[in-house]
């Protein structure tokens, strides 16, 4: 089963927007093991949307088409297929009473222009999935009863709309048509404390033997402050099979890479440990040199921290350290500063816990210790611990990476897991 | 002139990796007045690649080609090319040299898969910018005496190189095709405090003037916590003149939008801020709630910034806005808050000059205010002053909207422009 991507749209062309829409749905259609051979993107002009749809029916047994769904004047993907299909357009009164129904419960007055998006090509179908006002359409070519008929899926362009209905109809319809009556689902699990290669070199045999027996695929990206992520994939008769298998090979990855887990649900370190303090009922602070209010900011971007975390100490000056954090007069990229940086942290936020670092971020060096010497410390119990390290990149990458481990540091000392 | 671009690579399909290399040519080529009618994405399959470079040598006058240069087995873009041109490839023993010395010059032994690169067809020539080993690569088709024959430009995928042989040779090779002997300039000036409508309206007849005379195009794009950018290009007969275009636009759009405009350079707001305090021989100090950490964030990503920020006091519990910053205990997201934080800012971080944010990120409503509701204050010569605001979106917009708001906030204060 082949199925291309085309994105409609002219500002793609123009680089205004970057279409990470196609890759979305590329990545999506791999899962389900349907090739995505080609992905064209194409302004908003009727006669080449055409000619690309046609070319990609000739190649392919399905496209998606992304894009161009909205009510004005400029989004002609519905007037384009019917053209492709050789029929007509026609008002579907039940969709257009949803359209007027979804304005009317938001208390807004619908412009006419609206009901345009009602307009169906005479065969095709509207998606189950409607989060926004533009439906999504089904659309088969030819015959729609031949069961191996071509077919355009046509999705909004709006990500979260256009995600919605991939899952729920274009792929589930695609496997249909392709005769595969599996489930596919899959599981992300992200590490920290081990570089890609060393991942690879642990899981080498592992990731072999995976993925000879077909029973799932595994597939890593390092992903910088996210951390280091797995991704499983399983198909299987039924969702609950396939979710079986996720279970049983994320156990085996947990038993070979232990600790290196951070969370099994795709959750991002600073979820993972804001969830710990929470359980443990600890509330949290921090203390920031080189990362400046960064892992201050990573933490409190998540819905709910306040529950948990206090407060953070940017101590960018040295004055600062000494003055507001208690840390003794003398050099603060060290272990004295950063453990005297994490108590003064608990203290003067009134913290059960807290994490600090200090360090080199760059462009130049400090105190004579090279781009990226970083102390990392916690607290715990009134009481401070330190480890340095060095971290490879740039200024921000070394703040990036100086944030994750601190906070992974923190985690382990909680004796998670 | 038409040109359109195929980037190669079937990580690209999988949606490993997000294609930006095509959007960012689509606006080089836009730019210089060349249109790019489709953009195609494809695997790492030669027959695949050659279909879709014919197909785009057909519709169009040239062809940006982008990735499969590199040294490996995989990299097959070049093999292509020879085939489409009905060519040989062969070994140019001055490339050959030249990746030979990089090598050198960096202390590595070359692989021999290396040499692989120094490859061309027949007919075709390198670029001249080369940052990397790959070089890139001008393949006439047919007779390269043909002023009106078509090309095909090969760059890496490697964004940095591919973006130097862009700017440095596809351009300005593609400008001279098109017979155009001029220069392309453009000028990115920043705003704040304006909505995108409200600068439509009030640019919206010197935009058309502007159009309409061809000696100027103007854009511009919402940008989030980066401002509202403008973006001025010119096109001259050299680049002398196209510069003195700009520079007359851009003081008549200052003119216009007076202090509105927070930069004429493309520097962010916190850059700007870090640099006035710097004239002015101030220190800078934050005190923030809603923002969590990231305004402090923001100027520390800023190389440099340690010799005007001192640090910031993330007072996210009320009983830290009380203990260390001094604030009256009472309601918290209050104009009396707001000003106790940038003053005890100042005061506990030892600075001239803070801003201090309070507010409501959500989910949920605090104090009985809706999600949205922020005080933003300065402190200046001891003295604090708040404004209050009412920000759109979720909590990661009002979290940006309050940074760029109050950092502005206070550059309007210190009296800059």
């Amino acid at each position: 089963m082949r199925c291309e991507v085309v994105a409609v749209g002219t500002e793609l062309l123009l680089g205004q927007i970057i279409d990470t829409n196609s890759s979305w749905i590329g990545a999506k259609l791999a899962e389900a093991g349907i090739d995505s051979m080609f992905q064209t993107k194409v302004g908003d002009n009727a006669e080449r949307i055409a000619s690309t749809l046609r070319t990609a029916l000739e190649r392919a047994d399905a496209v998606v088409v992304c894009g161009g769904l909205g009510p004005t004047q400029d989004d002609i993907t519905r007037d384009v297929i019917a053209g492709v299909m050789g029929v007509e357009l026609v008002r579907d009164p039940t969709l257009e009473e949803r359209i007027r129904d979804l304005f009317e419960s938001r208390g807004r007055t619908m412009p006419l222009n609206n009901l345009r998006q009602a307009d169906l090509p005479v065969g095709a179908y509207p998606m189950a999935q409607m989060p926004g006002t533009a439906p999504g359409l089904v659309c088969p070519i030819g015959d729609p009863d031949d069961p191996h008929g071509k077919v355009i899926y046509a999705v909004p362009g709006v990500p979260y709309e256009m995600q919605a209905m991939v899952e729920g109809t274009v792929v589930p319809d695609l496997m249909r048509r392709a005769g595969e009556s599996f489930a596919i689902r899959s599981r992300t699990l992200r590490t920290w404390g081990q570089s890609e290669s060393g991942l690879a070199e642990m899981l080498g045999p592992y990731h072999d033997e995976l993925e000879a027996s077909g029973r799932c695929t595994l597939a890593w990206l390092a992903s910088g402050m996210e951390g280091l992520k797995l991704r499983l994939t399983a198909k299987a008769p039924t969702a609950a099979e396939a979710d079986e298998v996720l279970a049983a090979e994320t156990a085996f990855l947990e038993g070979v890479l232990g600790d290196l887990v951070f969370s099994t649900d795709d959750r991002s370190m600073e979820a993972v440990v804001l969830d710990l303090c929470r359980e443990r009922g600890l509330t949290l602070a921090t203390a920031e040199s080189v990362t400046g209010g960064l892992i201050a900011s990573r933490l409190t971007n998540i819905g709910g921290a306040s529950d948990v975390f206090r407060g953070s100490v940017v101590s960018y000056a040295s004055e600062v350290k000494f003055d507001v954090l208690g840390v003794p007069v003398g050099p603060v990229i060290s272990e004295e500063a950063a453990v005297a940086m994490a108590e003064g942290a608990c203290r003067v936020l009134g913290a059960d816990v807290s994490v600090a670092v200090t360090g080199v971020g760059g462009p130049t060096e400090q105190e004579g210790q090279p781009v990226g010497t970083v102390w990392m410390a916690t607290c715990v119990d009134g009481e401070g611990a330190a480890l340095p390290v060095r971290l490879p990149g740039d200024r921000e990458r070394v703040r990036q990476f100086a944030t994750i481990s601190v906070l992974n540091l923190l985690r382990q000392r909680l004796g998670a897991r």
